[in-house]
């Protein structure tokens, strides 16, 4: 765990280094969160096996705040599943766990049951994963749409797998 | 209960008494109803709980107007849980008791069975809790979320309980 | 410039082996993000110069993801401005810019004419401002409604800067 | 113009006789609408020149729907732009032409002024492009936000470009 606490100062270290040295303005980002960068390595990890698989899907992903950092849409994938996507990254951030282990724990008799009528709707079914990165830190969340909730869960964690190579 | 009703009448009013005398325009708060200064009251001792028990949570107190008066969030929280901790305040409120009791009423083959579709959403598992003075008046509710249910309404609880001190 | 970053990496040092030694799960919280101390500090100083002018407002702040981290309500500060201070705070943060300087950009003739149709409604008046740490990254906002707009914007400032001492 | 429709026949008889032969379903996706290849070239183009031009930006790319297909946020480009940016790409193909053209009708005193009110929020400044390609048909809309109302258009417009190359 030190050896995680040191690699984690060593990656903010040169992050920061690497601001401006002249910025007129205050840090904008938070440092440490997840870069456009490493959104599109997911993205395209995902994507890569939602080929694979021959499964057309929607692959969103947000940032430690929540809010939405990179998105595809498969030709042939569902419309509604645009929204599903992105709710399924949005929910496993809000909970830091991934849509199926929220989903189990809120089906009826179980102690979540109705969690999906706050913030404007969650989706508790897999497809939404953790993004954690190689400081083990959540930097966001990814969420995958298209096929059976399984298929869906096997791409996204294709994806999220991608940010620790 | 004689008792009572004599402690609230005086309470009140203590309160009239307290009026501006030469106030220019009507009074805007509703006499008796929860102060910031219960309100932070209530939310520090939430915290205490919290932090005693090692459960990262939100806090939200709303007014006897069911109307956010004062919110809390801890580092490590869930994000999605601050909407829940503020709809666990008002659900209780709305209906003048423990989201608890209400949820009880409201699973699949229970007289309210989907009454979180009312209300932009209610929550119907533990954590909301009703906020009674020493006059014995509902003057509001504390909602908590972050842990498990039963936690979250043990940190509701302690928080409910210091405004009885 | 170069006092502050290595100022910034010694705060990161010291948030970083704060961490629990022995944590099961990743970070949760992005290091250097706002906390519930700094928040009421925030709270607190907004509050003081509330009650030196004699306007009773909301007063909202958000952390750098512009996700709601405290809140207080004073007795007679409008109902209607719950919402408003925390949008104040939301919009000040999602254009990293304070609402007077947004405003100014968004009304008839200007280049932002019609912004705050986006965002589910955004506030363009006066009293939302940045919160800037000593480090110079900003990590979050304040939103202040009850006054006239200068009044909250007094108010909102006071906040601001009992951060930076 | 001719030309231009035999182009389209061409490009479409291609595309058709890509169609699966056996396909066991209907087809499921509008023949010569924006595929997820051409909308990350218009990405790629508009995010080059987006960094080239020093402005953060979300850049957000819709298909012929106006449903999302892709999108990108920079680091430190605006939170407030997520939603901006994607308005921009909507509200460009729902009305097929710039946001800028459609901005300069729904001014104060103009045939379409408060137009902003309708589809859940138009947004009515520059920085929304069409996205025609080379067959001179409509295949959606690019939405760029983040810099000046200026900057956002170039970089649109460079990514829409990047289609009729």
């Amino acid at each position: 765990m030190r050896k995680i606490v040191l690699s984690t100062m060593l990656a903010l270290a040169v992050a920061l280094f690497a601001l401006p040295a002249l910025a007129e303005g205050p840090v904008k980002t938070m440092p440490g969160d997840i870069t456009l960068v490493q959104a599109r390595v997911v993205l395209d990890a995902a994507l890569k096996k939602a080929v694979e698989t021959k499964v057309p899907v929607n692959i969103a992903v947000v940032d430690a705040g929540g809010n939405l950092k990179a998105f595809y849409r498969q030709e042939d994938a569902f419309l509604g599943s645009i929204d599903i996507s992105i709710k399924k990254a949005v929910t496993a951030r809000y909970f830091n766990m991934s849509t199926r282990t929220l989903g189990a724990a809120s089906v009826p008799g179980q102690p979540l049951y109705g969690i999906e009528a706050s913030n404007d709707g969650l989706i508790l079914f897999a497809g939404g994963v953790l993004l954690v990165d190689k400081n083990n830190v959540i930097v966001g969340a990814i969420g995958v749409s298209g096929g059976s909730v399984d298929e869906d869960e096997v791409i996204a964690k294709a994806g999220a797998a991608a940010l620790l190579k």
